[in-house]
């Protein structure tokens, strides 16, 4: 596989992906949060979760997708906040959320009574049915500690180049905390776009017969990110496949191309059962057990601990 | 344009379109939902809403998709319960909802609160705070009326396969009530599909360079659903364009092939303010004025109530 060549991919970002006009303003705000955490003492991952959008109309009508609800990233934030990082949660709009994520599976109307139910003692309050969510209280609590000491940082984005974009200007934002800062790649992220001067303005029209849809590959950011924007951060990217055959090798391949630091390997039905945390030396198997399961262990817990501790391994070897 | 051949739909959706497991409990769940109102002398109206996804590969990890957040649907199906009716709501897995749609811009716990603060009257209730959602009594309340009087059964979708063959599926369950039923497509369904027996299994790899996609065009299911499943129904079908010059003379066009009663025709741009609702004999513009958006009056209210009215005349019409 022959590397990219960087100064191109620079270009090919400003001329193929439209930048979003709030770019530079969500760089400064990711900076501020990054220096104030790690004044603080803390370490600061950036977290990317969930699939981009890749239009094929300006005037959008049609897009092509990943599958991803963002529930890793979403789960894994919680994880890296409880073990002492600020967390900046780049992910797709309406993707799972961290602490709400428990939400997505109901109507929300469903958990709502009205107070004392239709009884004489109603009182007009609206509150939470502990029956349909019992670990609300619970939730609501860790969430609005997590708000109040200001360690989550929220970011949306939508398509493949909001996507690009700011994780540019995230890796820029995060330089300047060194080896401090994780990145954690987790997001679904188009490996094929149509670049926008050759997009079709208007909904292509379907009376045109089938559609033939000729899509280039993106470029990989990953090159740029190590090397020339964020070169002293520890970075791990993700690896889903369907073909559990060719998973680790692509994982390696990964690894020698790119040089960063970790690779999760992953097989779409295994998921959230199974994962493999590939680096340079090492290759570490990542399993939750049917004990496991019943006590509702979450396997982003394991990835998490597994990666906080190499990155404090990492930053110790970049001080020596 | 050529009127599609009916023979050929069915072949192809059962050849070409997965068929979900739970069609046919679906299906029977529908006609009884049908003939239960029917026989209390309401309405039936099934409304589509969201858009289709489109899978690249049969493990799914990419898929086409449709921009619409369902919002159209959501909202028409309150007003057509407003209207007596009793409401089908055939929609895309997690796009916007009757009732609940007005929560989906804003993090559900941000609106909520322990009862009485951290004071020590503190009782530990969850409640819903009334300054970030002020109509939340108004909201609830309405929902739980509407969920005792069973006007509301939702069927979720989420695949183009999943669409067809639960439409087909509605269809047919609702012809049993004849001109009573209405339906109400304001599902933004794809044109364009890869056949599962041509779809490759495992995961697009971009190793192999450039994506060249080559999709089929959908068989337009109108024209069976007019001629064949539910003839004596009452048919509504929407037209999204992003280029107003052309908008008319498709919808035109749409009612000369399939035959149907009407088309909601709009312009992406402007669909929350602007519709022409095209029939073959008439042509009615309906627009929201500065001040019908000032007392947040939706279009939605406008529609229903052209289309009820419209739906009064067509069962007196098939009576006489």
């Amino acid at each position: 596989m022959a590397e990219p060549r960087i100064s191109s991919i620079d270009g090919k970002l400003a001329e193929e992906f439209a930048v979003p006009s709030h770019v530079e303003e969500v760089k400064e705000k990711m900076a501020a949060f990054a220096s104030f955490h790690a004044e603080a003492g803390r370490k600061v991952v950036l977290i990317t979760s969930g699939g981009t959008k890749v239009p094929l109309e300006s005037r959008t009508v049609r897009f092509l997708d990943n599958f991803s609800s963002g529930r890793r990233g979403a789960s894994s934030a919680e994880y890296f906040i409880d073990s002492g990082y600020a967390v900046i949660f780049l992910h797709r709009h309406r993707s799972l959320y961290p602490y709400t994520r428990m939400f997505l599976t109901i109507n929300m109307l469903d958990a709502l009574e009205f107070q004392g139910g239709g009884a004489p003692g109603n009182t007009g309050e609206v509150v939470v049915n502990h029956q349909v969510l019992p670990n609300i209280a619970k939730v609501l609590k860790r969430y609005e500690e997590v708000k109040k000491s200001r360690l989550l940082l929220p970011i949306e984005f939508s398509t493949l180049s909001e996507y690009l974009h700011l994780l540019k200007a995230a890796a820029q934002a995060l330089s300047k905390i060194g080896s401090k800062a994780m990145f954690y790649l987790a997001a679904a992220v188009s490996d094929f776009y149509i670049p926008a001067p050759e997009m079709p303005e208007h909904k292509i029209q379907s009376s045109n017969g089938p559609l033939q849809l000729s899509m280039k590959m993106v470029p990989k950011i990953l090159s740029p990110l190590v090397k020339e924007w964020a070169p002293q951060a520890f970075v791990i990217s993700f690896k889903l496949e369907t073909d559990a055959s060719i998973l680790l090798d692509k994982a390696r391949r990964a690894l020698d191309t790119y040089r960063h630091q970790a690779v999760v390997a992953n097989v779409l039905d295994s998921r959230r059962g199974y994962v493999v945390v590939v680096t340079p030396e090492t290759q570490a198997e990542l399993i939750l057990t049917e004990e496991d399961v019943k006590n509702e262990v979450e396997i982003e817990e394991r990835i998490v601990s597994n990666l906080t501790s190499a990155h404090d391994n990492f930053i110790t070897q970049q001080v020596a």
